[in-house]
């Protein structure tokens, strides 16, 4: 099994995800501002990779660091980590990561500079470490909501290529898989960037598991036909109400579920939640480059001058999500009372 | 203006659509059979345009014949038209205009052989002036339903490229546009084939009508927060209970639209009326090649060996649907009623 991102030789370690399925092709990363920028371009993607990348920047740029007081190494890991925080505003978890990374400093500034740098070394491979056994946890939690049979739609790709191995909403389906359940999987390709095409395709191959590449628009059509039977999809960002930020077309998938009563689920680690936000409303939504809706691998398919909206992710009110699916457990509505419950883990 | 077809010099013009927005190349058929090859391969696609293509294909197809007999003669035609009723299942356009020029060749079969061929020339090129007519009418029925500062949301083409010339439900907003109202649209690019990205966006550019090319997973999230207030499209074949079939995609923006009360359009003219089918469940949904979905203009992107479902078209449920515009007028639940008072046109 690869891995998404890993620490490797004191340097950090992707699959390069833009060039996936066609080449597997690795990237080492020796300083935090080349990292930045993989993020930025998504070469590594998915919420809770990109926490994980963001708190090995932390690590690559602390040990890169020529500080020799570690009041000046802690400015400078404010600096790296505002860096790292400019990449992308949506999934909450690069911003938990980088809060986690930059507490573990300050409770550590009695430190010496070079003690300081391994333990923030330990710190990022510890959320490492925790990110695929959370995604293990989530997936044996998960399973019991798949029976023999059933047809799951998801979307974008909330797998192993998300997380630091294992995956999240394909995590679960992983483990219905591998328990023996006869399951099949439909995956809309998520245009612009192709995620499902290339990525959960990919992840779904791999394993065997029975699968079938869709438009984005033929996905509600399925759900009327009565060929899917459920939706798990992944989070970016939840607000404390349970709106869930995901990638473009998550909005769209829930009402269709909502209106061919069928369950659609969110999973998610609890470093998705965001407690501080009141609603979706508040949740930052990015806007990307033209070019990923004009062009698909360097091929112009639109006009020159076409005007473009791309919105990278939307934002799916909380009554339409039937569950959110976390390591500490199944939450249920009302979500206010559920997620507040879960507090005391944030 | 273009024309996407027109009967030129004894033989048929078209522009080649799967070569726009890049390219502004026609193509000129001397026989009926490469006429249909690009019917089937979408060189020239939407509902009334190769209803208009069909009808020429006979034209076409009955003036190469070395016939000398008129019974010969009908025979041939009956074979061309299978040829032609072979391309596309979806649309009913194209067997309306089969039917017709059948029907116009058997009341004229005491007629000689070249007087016949001049008849059925005369019937093709009176549908292909006709369909310009009645998108005009179109227009003008239609264009009452947008108001100042619409901002509406259109799907695939339903434009001047998918008729004779003006489009229907893109007619429609056309005309409203030309009396001054202050518009804005948003057009799907309408995976697979982009008809949206390639077609819609370049007709709407060269009228100057403020336009926004989204991919189609964002449409839902705008509706949402009110950036869309009313949708239209065109249609492929209309049931008598008013169920419509058009391009992938178009039963979700439907449901989308429901949810988020907005008026939904289906813009047809009445040769999409199949009064003989009772519901959507009966229309047949054409599936499509699995390269449309796993390439992009000539590039991968998914894996060798990806399994495909790609239907091109799904069928939206009349409770969706808030008025059907025709040339006829605009015609409003229930359907069944409403189409049936049709039934003298048709």
């Amino acid at each position: 099994m690869f891995k998404t991102i890993e620490w490797f030789d004191g340097k950090v370690r992707i699959i390069d995800q833009s060039k996936l399925p066609f080449e597997e092709v690795y990237l080492v990363f020796e300083n935090y501002q080349d990292l930045a920028e993989a993020i930025k371009t998504m070469k590594i993607r998915g919420a809770p990779a990109i926490g994980v990348a963001a708190a090995f920047g932390v690590a690559l740029g602390a040990k890169a660091s020529h500080a020799t007081q570690t009041s000046s190494l802690l400015d400078e890991i404010n600096h790296i980590s505002e860096v790292l925080a400019q990449t992308r505003p949506t999934a909450i978890n690069l911003f938990w990561a980088l809060k986690r990374m930059k507490e573990v400093a300050s409770t550590h500034a009695c430190l010496k500079v070079d003690d300081l740098k391994r333990v923030l070394e330990e710190e990022a491979l510890k959320i490492a470490r925790k990110d695929a056994e959370i995604n293990r946890k989530i997936g044996e939690i998960g399973k019991n909501l798949i029976n023999d049979g059933d047809s799951i739609l998801t979307h974008c790709n909330a797998g192993a290529l998300a997380t630091v191995e294992y995956g999240t909403a394909l995590g679960v389906i992983r483990a219905a898989f591998e328990e023996g359940k006869h399951i099949q999987v439909y995956a809309t390709e998520t245009r612009p960037l192709l995620q499902g095409a290339r990525l959960t395709m990919w992840e779904l191959m791999k394993e065997g598991i029975p699968s079938t590449l869709i438009v984005d628009s033929l996905a509600g059509f399925l759900m009327r036909k009565d060929k899917i039977n459920k939706v798990m999809v992944g989070a970016d960002r939840i607000a404390a109400n349970g709106d869930s930020a995901n990638k473009v077309g998550t909005y769209s998938l829930a009402v269709l579920a909502k209106e061919n009563n069928l369950p659609f689920y969110i999973v998610a680690p609890t470093s998705t939640i965001d407690l501080s936000i009141s609603s979706g409303e508040k949740i930052p939504i990015e806007e990307r480059g033209v070019k990923e809706v004009t062009q698909i691998s360097g091929v112009k398919i639109a006009a020159d001058g076409t005007n473009v909206l791309n919105l990278a992710f939307d934002v799916t009110d909380a009554k339409y999500i039937s569950a959110i699916i976390t390591e500490k457990g199944i939450l249920y509505p009302p979500y206010l009372k559920s997620l507040a419950k879960l507090r005391k883990y944030l």
